[in-house]
Order: C-alpha cells, then structure tokens, then sequence
C-alpha cells in the first residue's frame, strides 16, 4: 500500500495508542503523527515494561501524551470519540509472566477488556487493533506456523494473550466492536527497552554489544523470524486500513528464519565487533520454551499487501546506530 | 468404584474445597464429611453466587468453615499441608460474565490462578480438582460433545474458564502440580441457588413452581443434558481419586439429553403440577446462546468407572423435596 493510501486514511483520524511510550507503541505514534493524525499516547510508565518517555523525543506532529494505568483508571476518556485503538500495552515477557502471573493477568487481560468495554461503552464504531503473539501457538507441531495451527500456549503470558484474543472476537460477535489481532513474533528496532532481557533477548544482546561486553547466546541452533519495527508498525496500520471486513487473528513475520547463532554473528558482524558465549538452556526458561518458530503470515500479506521491507542486516545497523546516539536514555 | 474405595481414599485426608458453601462445593463438603474427611471450606459468601451458609446446615464429620475472598485473601494457609483441593468456587452466569466481565475476570481467572500459585509454593503434592465448563467449547459443531471439541467460547465466562483450564495444565507441566478438570454441564439438585437463574435457568424454574408461579422456557426445542448433583460429586471425587497418573480435562454429562420443553414437562410432573410459558430467547441471551449441547463423557467414565445414578426424575423429585423442607434459606 503507498504512502499516499496510508496518508488519507490516517491523516487528520483520532488515534489512540495504549502502551504508547513503549516499543512497537512510540514507533507507530511517531509513525502516525509523520501521517497527520491526532494521536492520543497513553502509557502506565511502569518499571519492568517498555515505556519510556524519550521514546517520543523529537516526534512530530500532534501527539498528546497522558500517563495512566488502565487497569484502574477509567478507560472512557481515552476511547470515547477515537476512531482508531492500536492497544500495545502490556507485559511480553515469558518468564516473567511465570515469575508473576497475577501482574500478567492484569497487564493483559484485565487491561484489554477494560479497553474493550470502554469502546462498547463509549466508541462502538471505533476499530481496535491488539498486539498478540506467537506464544499463543505454544510449541509448534509444524514450521512455519500459519494461523490453522492449534492454540496450546506453554506460558501464563501466552494463556493471557490468548485470552484477550478471544475478548476481540467476543466483543465483534456479541457487540460488533471491529478488531484485528496480530500475532507478533519477536520485534527489534530502536526505541526496545535493552536494559535487560524482557522486551526479547536481543534487548540484552544490544546492551552487551554496545557496552562492549560478551553476551550469552542460549543453545544457538534455535529458528526465530525477526520483525523490523518499522515491518511491524506497517502491519499495524495496515491491519487498521484494510481488514476492517475481515478482522480476526493474523501472523506477522519477518521474512526469513535464522537460527540464534547466526543471528548472534550478524549483530557482532553489523557493530563491527563483539563477543558472545553459548550456554544452555537455564532451567526454568527450558520449561517454557517452544523451540523453533517461524511464522507463515501469507493470509495478512494476500489481504492487505503488507510485506516485510527491512532486511536483517539493515535493521541491526539501524537498531545499533540509534542506541549509539541515544544509549543513555536507555540503561 | 465402590463406597470402602472412596472412603479409603478419602478417609483422615485433608481436603480444602474452595466455594465450598455453594451449590456443589457444599453437597461435595458433605459428602466428604460422611466418608471420614477433614474437609476445610473456603467461601467468599459474595452477593449474586452460590454461597450459603445453610448449605451445610446439619452435615456430619470434621468440616471447617473460612469466610475469606481468594481474589485478595492470602491462599496459603488454605492449601499448605492440605492432600486435596477442590476448586468449586467463581461466578458461573454466562450473562452475568458480560454484564460484569470483569468480576468474571477475578472470581474465575484470579482466583484459579491464586489457587495454583499457592498450591505451587506450599502444597506442591496436593492435587487440584477444577470445576470448569461445558462452556468452553462454544456452540457445539457435533454432538455429542467429545474433548477433541474445537475450544472457542462464545462467551466472557467461557474465555475465563478456558484460561483457568489452561493454567492448570501449565502448572502440571512446568511446576508438577497434579490436577483434573472436569467440564460440567448443567447440574442441579438440593443447595443450588434458586433466587434467580445464575445458576442455571433450573434455579429460576424451581423457585416458581415451588412458589407455584408459571415459569418462563425459551425457545423450548434446545437439547440439554443434566446432572444431579450427587452424581457430579461423586465424579469430583473419582477425579481426585482414580485420575492422578492421567490428569487432564474431561466432560461430565448426565446421561440422557432433553428438550427444555420436555424437561419442563418433567418438572411440572414431578411437582404435581405447576405451569410454565415458551418464550422466544431474550436477545442479550440468544447472542451467547450455544445451542443444543450433549456430552460425551465416555472418557471419564472408561477411566474412573463412573456413570451418573440418579434418573431425572428421581433428581428432580428430590430436589424439590429439600426445597419444600428448606425454601427461606433460598430466597
């Protein structure tokens, strides 16, 4: 879809972006207000998640921040006349989401339906767009998994993410509140929180190589699919534009599998140095883990014409390039 | 499986039944009283659910009984040490789970999780039975309805209940706490609630005839199998008892399915008299409305040996017996 298409859908529309300081969420509010749309950034600033108030440093356009959390405060004022809800709040971490399933709860599932309840409410012709995940699938029976895959999540995140997804279907059933839901798989680029390990691994690579230390590769021989975030916020906009008769759940990759390792030499490759060790599996992450994922998303690409645009290569060089001008913002 | 089997395995055992002053957790208290038990009940006592402390008027044998609200109370102390806990407790109205998702939300998915959690920190040998729901599966696609089913709720109530299965079986795998799900369908029998239809429309049906008012039927035509309490207790057990090496989720039926008008006709029948009105669905219902449902329960049943007992005529005579003997408690 051209720039042009995505610019008279967008611009001037009233967005709003939950988890909007956060990762994907900064990135499709800068996105959108380079679009001309009036974009409405809520976020909790909570520790351990991905908002950060420099994430819309030097943004351009009409973006207005409110720093609320949704699972308590009243979900109405941030909805009620909005044509657009993009809900990229959220806690992603697997294991940390084992570590304390009550918070995961409430991240995700009370914070979606409380979402979903204020656009019954308050903005029923609104179109919400969720961020889900892979982890819905749990481990894969066959690779690359296409969205006939049987839903078995293997973590309290993915039990929750799932759970959220069956609200959006629920509320467009009963209620006809219109949704499409994106199954992410892991999602790089600038603006990650990289202090540690709980927005992806690559979050502690990055640091480890920017900071000139070693970092640990676990295993090596494990498949990932990698998303740009620039990909991803592409799919989100497009998922808003031109699924609305559609909705439903959909995969979204990043074109081609590699394996961890390799992934590892092409980060030290595209900083020009860098070291890494390979260890095992910790325990309790073993227990939780899929194995080899790799997303077949041909049904998003055949409906909206979306395909990955940044390579690999290009995306890490970018990524490395922004934390070099902006590392402190970040640790 | 014979009484001196379960009276073996249930005897001097410590037993917590979360819910336990509700409809089932309290004819479950009581029977696990008279098998020689020391049973601790655990129950919020929440306006609009199934609690009452009438429930246990006059059972025999070592039972205890906690007033505390598992969505906040700590559930350690109710599970440490225990060998048994039965988790009978959450809101089970489908339209009370849209009108209060949230509520939903905490009474099935936090406190399952709570339950588990302290089960996993305290009392990791104790084996957790779930009271889950017929549901989960969502408008039938065959009947009768087997665990190969496709999973997709059509309602809040069956997204939390689907989430809280799924819990227990990550706790199984990842932590080794040992469960069973059982999946009932409608139950009826002496301590439902008959105050309204939140525990199924039979509620609402007995407290009319016993009132001798006309009952409302909708539709008339949709196919229901039914299961008298005593019998849905005594598969709890068996749960508890026979399926520790299979662990699992496993449909509960009754045995014969019925029209509602057919079962209406009983009621009156077994009440000697009474009357009733066929009324189209109300809307709000008919958008979450499953259809005709019967379930196979032929798993449960080749693993544990058992069959429900108690013909549906029998069941309903006796419950309105206890009712005529006991109706202020339930109004």
């Amino acid at each position: 879809m051209s720039e042009e298409t995505l610019r008279a859908a967008f611009a001037g529309a009233r967005v709003t972006i939950a988890g909007g300081l956060g990762f994907i969420g900064s990135n499709l509010a800068r996105r959108l207000g380079d679009l001309g749309a009036e974009v409405l950034v809520v976020d909790a600033l909570l520790p351990g998640l991905g908002g950060n108030r420099h994430n819309l440093d030097g943004a351009h356009g009409r973006l207005a921040v409110e720093v609320a959390d949704l699972r308590e405060a009243d979900a109405i004022p941030f909805v009620e006349g909005r044509e657009y809800l993009f809900n990229l709040a959220g806690q992603t971490s697997h294991q940390g989401s084992m570590d304390a399933p009550l918070d995961d709860l409430d991240l995700n599932c009370r914070v979606a339906l409380r979402l979903l309840e204020a656009c019954r409410k308050a903005a029923p012709e609104a179109f919400v767009v969720f961020a889900s995940t892979r982890q819905v699938y749990g481990k894969p029976h066959y690779l690359p998994v296409d969205e006939q895959h049987p839903l078995a999540p293997v973590d309290v995140n993915g039990i929750h993410k799932l759970a959220a997804e069956a609200y959006h279907a629920l509320y467009r059933e009963v209620y006809g509140v219109k949704s499409a839901v994106l199954r992410l798989t892991n999602t790089y680029g600038p603006r990650m929180r990289i202090k540690d390990a709980r927005q992806t691994f690559l979050g502690a690579w990055l640091r480890a190589v920017l900071e000139g230390r070693p970092f640990e590769v676990w295993e090596g021989e494990q498949l990932r699919d990698l998303t740009y975030v620039d990909d991803a916020v592409e799919a989100l906009l497009l998922a808003a534009a031109v699924t609305e008769a559609e909705g439903g759940a959909f995969n979204i990759g990043g074109g081609r599998r590699i394996a961890l390792k390799r992934l590892a030499d092409a980060l030290v490759a595209a900083n020009g140095g860098g070291d890494y060790v390979v260890e095992p599996f910790p325990d309790a992450r073993k227990r939780i883990d899929i194995g080899d994922y790799h997303a077949d998303d041909r049904l998003f690409r055949r409906i909206t014409g979306w395909k990955p645009r940044v390579t690999l290569n290009d995306g890490l060089t970018r990524t490395l390039e922004y934390y070099r001008d902006h590392l402190a913002a970040y640790l």
